[in-house]
């Protein structure tokens, strides 16, 4: 069983006061973040939101990293989705230095599970978790 | 208890051939799905796989909508993070219908988890869920 895609939803705590309210910094952590996981970056569009918080993604060639801020609560959520040979604990990593957290957690989702079938070729196992949409 | 964020992760299997390829066709129906769920759209990058393949995020004042496609497994994955009055379940729907799947599955992941404390004011639970970083 191989995934297509990893999906990395992650959870910043008790951040340093300051950052999280600071788009630039944000947005240059977050570059910098998928730079050290060695991804390709195609592009980042970062906004505020009012009266405060900052959202973001950088798209990358294997897919994207996003976060979205609540400075009034110390905490930032981020998600990283790769499709390829990206070193996403590194991302993470950088990120909680960054943030200045005290304490974080991830979970791991497994997207588009592939199974190899009779002549070795993967098909995918789907629809595998959730819900169904009916 | 009442999260932060709703972060929907949806799955969507035997999407019809040719959309999958589409960075036009997806980048419009990606955004028409963000506008049909009432959310306000910031900004969309949207890229090509080589050799196939479409990846593309619309920054929405409300968080993000995010897509990866594999043509070649008709299977198409999109996350929807929000954080407003935002129906997402239209947009799932909208793309349902326009990326022709025959399926589609969802997860809701509840993104920063604030509980009320004695005061009435919301603080975060977490972590309440995944692993910790160590």
């Amino acid at each position: 069983m191989n995934p297509l895609g990893r999906h990395i939803l992650a959870e910043f705590y008790d951040c340093a006061p300051g950052i999280l309210n600071d788009p630039d910094a944000i947005e240059r952590e977050m570059n910098e973040a998928a730079a050290v996981s060695g991804a390709t970056i195609v592009q980042s569009v970062f906004h505020m939101f009012s009266p405060h918080g900052v959202s973001g993604v950088v798209v990358v060639a294997e897919s994207h990293l996003a976060v979205h801020t609540w400075p009034e609560f110390g905490y930032a959520a981020v998600d990283y989705f790769t499709c390829g040979e990206v070193d996403t604990e590194s991302a993470i990593r950088h990120l909680k230095d960054k943030f200045g957290a005290e304490r974080v957690t991830f979970r791991v989702v497994e997207r588009g599970v592939l199974s190899a079938n009779g002549g070795g070729v993967g098909v995918l196992v789907g629809p595998e978790s959730g819900e169904e949409l009916v």
